[in-house]
């Protein structure tokens, strides 16, 4: 395979560790932290894993290294989607298990989690590892989402543990990996398997965040590329002043991607799903929030803008939700049958009419007419409204458009409203790592090990004070547990690590919310650029604005 | 506004001139070349031009400057599609001006060729022009698609230079923007206004250029914008291993931008119109093509890939070019009201059938049927078919599709396709320009100075031998008639600077096609990565793969 002239750059970067942990292996010792319990729910989590709850916070710092002397034989899985910086955690790791004794082994295994079940693996060398070094991508072992959460699973596991001397496995995953990390080093602790997990917080959404977790990898790279094609469109639309731009970014659960693009690019308009749902907002309250900016901008001159919408922005409508959920009942059963059945859309709409509510009648009359169709027409093998399939910038610019008709026909609008609509999410997952993420990921993975050599399990790797330079940093290792509270899902209380929605009284949202209106009526657009590996600090060692606002 | 750290740190950069331009202002002189005739149908060409034809080419070189003193009031315009670098053209322009005499004025005339027609501007100084150093966008003084064609226009044009005293104007665009300022050199000169016109040579397209045009400016920075987000792309296919990405990337009339992302990312499907056209291919064939790729890889176990799409490849599949003209013939007056009439999709597509041949209705009827209805319903205020909403990737990845089922109903291919679909336009064309594209519009500029200043009219600033380092750029000016040749256009013989499309005997081509099969199977793909600006010369300063190749 041809490299390209970036990519042998890169393999010349070497990233940056933690001060703490760089005097090598012989030099890390442990300081210990106070004894934890969880953020809620104490009783029940501790309930639920007696063998390693309650343990206590560690931090590295320079010292002898009093760890036993044992060979590891350590096993990691990418688990979920992709995001930059994850073979930087696998290098990190594989780099301090060498340097601890050569003689360890570092299996990756492959296509995620499914890979350990299937014990379909590749034992890591160095030729392999050097050509991931610094790059993005997953691509070094694979990853899938099989969820590891049965005891069925668990026990395959431990069998395939047991088959290659395995005595540690590192999950590099998002909330739900390492709430299954977390289960399954409760599980090997309870049947004495002898085998370590550690968990190591990854996701682009941002949304694994707590007062531990300052953020998750892959957060800050994926987020500066979609600003960087964000920023070109926004230049764009101040160039040849005649469109408006429907940014949909990557985001279902939590508004974190969008907020920190907004912060980096200033755009006209940006929707936030926790406040559309603390507001209680309609469909019809939103289009008339974006419709007074496209208004007062043309009553000004400016025909265009930038408008970003979270990926998962209608699950946050109150009124949606009631929708689909009525939609999924009214499509229940045998109704299903019946309802294809109708010739034409035209029958199948009385059908809907008759059958909704009419308050949800009134919500699904204002939908565009191939949202309409889409919500009964593509459903998933359970029957349930595919809801992630809806495309949230059409549905947004198509309201608008109904919105803005009926001002031109008040006559308190005149000007022009044309729309072109982009999708960022595949375009940023995979790329080469910021140095931040190139030095976060490789210290994550670094220090994994170290907590694996100490003998810690059910622990996630943690690097802190990411907002200072590197060797500020804090290395060291949290109980999962301590992140966990009882959360419902599928029927069942169980304990899972809260996952982070953005918080409208914190400092990053407060920023965007001070400013915004100024945004929505005059042209602030700020273009960020390509991602800088080379050149100043001001420009290559940067971190969030969502970081660096909330550690201001 | 607040500006990034990126924007910031490029207004420190200092654009390199060629050689022979950095000796400062008093030491630039001319060089005559040979006088020279227009590429095709001479004798047609002069007769347009009796003022302007068989004038020399020229270089500049070192030496004393000869250029008579005399105070230059010039005025500047962007015309058409953003393209990046478009403001260093400006900025370079505006140095080399106020370099020879500080009294000299620059006019930028706002909007595109309607700002000079309708005498709205912005007189350009220091702090204004500095805040566009090296950065992307059109929007020092707004781009727009006016035409400047007729003898009315000319007049008024003519009109506003007396007013204001513009002793030349400067029109950067595309190959029908520097058609039109031959001809408008051509009047200014009949007409003894004393007014010079040159050209620019802009398009992201990269179908401006000939023996004289190395490459238009723009290209460079748009292919490497679109090959980072292909190579991230690439990437997250080969980590999650079960998407089919289809890429529409802009580009209607040729299919450069197609084939030097296709050399720069290595994916497994580049579709080159030029090709199509030249083989007569089907739309079946074409989807065959790409079906055999994905099952040879679905053999091997990858039920994944890329595929790059030209946006205008429809219009070079030549039964689909019968198609739509048929279309258009069926619909033409009165049949347009009796289509609409019809009141289900069931009789329109009866009609339909009836009105097209037998082999046009082939074609039709193996379109996807949104495809088919927009065909229909969605047409141009001329009741034409609007080729340009095709969304062909998804069009191309529906047949591929059929095809796959097909094959599967054969018992030839047993794997999955799922796809996903992108089209890279808007993201491209206001990025930072790299370093090349900063270079080479800011020496674009300069040298376009430089011929206003020694009297040349009718020239386009030309900047060659740009494979070499910039100190070895040669720069000069071309009669514009010289790239001329005669085409029908909206029935009359017109002269034009032809458009270039793909070479398939040209080596980048050739490239190509001599790695594709192997690309098809194997996944060879290549990460360009982000556009670097400040690193090692190899990953900064590189040109394109068409130019090298073409150089090489």
């Amino acid at each position: 395979m041809k490299l390209s002239p970036l990519q042998t750059a890169r393999y010349q970067y070497t990233p940056k560790l933690p001060g703490m942990l760089r005097n090598g292996i012989s030099e890390i010792c442990v300081k210990n932290g106070n004894a934890t319990e969880s953020v809620a729910d104490q009783e029940k989590i501790a309930a639920q894993f007696p063998n390693t709850y309650g343990k206590n916070e560690i931090t590295f710092q320079k010292g002898k290294n009093t760890s036993e002397a044992k060979k590891q034989v350590v096993g990691v899985i990418l688990s979920g989607g992709q995001a930059p910086g994850g073979h930087n955690v696998v290098c990190g790791l594989y780099d301090a298990l060498k340097a601890t004794n050569p003689d360890n082994v570092l299996y990756g295994f492959k296509g995620g989690p499914s890979g350990l079940l299937e014990d379909d693996y590749r034992i890591l060398d160095d030729d392999y590892v050097n050509q991931f070094r610094n790059t993005g991508g997953f691509d070094i072992i694979g990853s899938g989402r099989t969820k590891l959460e049965t005891e069925e699973q668990f026990a395959v596991a431990a069998e395939v543990c047991k088959k290659h001397g395995i005595t540690a496995i590192v999950i590099i995953g998002g909330d739900d990996s390492n709430t299954n990390a977390a289960v399954l080093a409760e599980y090997m602790a309870a049947h004495n398997t002898g085998v370590q997990v550690i968990g190591c917080p990854k996701t682009i959404d941002g949304d694994l965040k707590n007062e531990d977790i300052e953020c998750s990898f892959g957060f800050d790279t994926a987020t500066k590329t979609y600003s960087e094609i964000i920023g070109n469109i926004e230049r764009d639309a101040n160039s040849a002043k005649k469109y408006w731009h429907f940014i949909k970014v990557m985001g279902r659960s939590a508004s974190h991607v969008a907020l920190e693009c907004a912060l980096q690019t200033q755009p006209n308009i940006c929707l936030i799903g926790e406040e559309v749902a603390a507001k209680k907002m309609s469909l019809a309250q939103i289009a008339d929030y974006i419709a007074d900016s496209v208004a007062e901008r043309a009553a000004k001159g400016m025909n265009f803008g930038v408008a970003i919408i979270p990926e998962g922005i209608v699950e946050f409508v109150p009124e949606f939700s009631v929708l689909i959920a009525e939609i999924n009942e009214l499509l229940a059963g045998e109704n299903t049958a019946k309802f294809n059945a109708l010739p034409t859309w035209k029958d199948k709409y009385a059908f809907i009419e008759a059958g909704l509510t009419k308050e949800s009648m009134a919500v699904f009359a204002i939908l565009p007419e191939n949202i309409q169709q889409q919500l009964f027409l593509e459903r998933d093998p359970h029957g349930n409204v595919q809801v992630s399939l809806i495309e949230s910038e059409k549905l947004f610019s198509a309201l608008v458009k109904d919105n803005l008709a009926a001002r031109k026909a008040a006559g308190t609008y005149n000007g022009k409203f044309s729309t072109l609509h982009h999708f960022l999410g595949y375009e940023g997952r995979c790329a080469f790592p910021s140095n931040f993420d190139a030095d976060y990921c490789y210290s994550l993975g670094y220090n994994a090990f170290m907590l694996i050599q100490y003998g810690y399990t059910g622990y996630l790797s943690k690097v802190s004070n990411l907002s200072k330079p590197a060797d500020e940093w804090v290395a060291g290792g949290m109980p999962i547990t301590k992140m966990m509270n009882m959360e419902r899902r599928n029927g069942q209380d169980k304990p899972v690590i809260r996952k982070a929605l953005v918080e409208l009284d914190g400092k990053p949202f407060q920023y965007f919310a001070e400013h915004r209106a100024e945004w929505a009526v005059e042209t602030c657009f700020t273009y960020p650029g390509a991602i800088q590996y080379f050149g100043p600090a001001e420009v290559c060692d940067l971190t969030t604005r969502t970081l660096a606002l909330e550690k201001a």
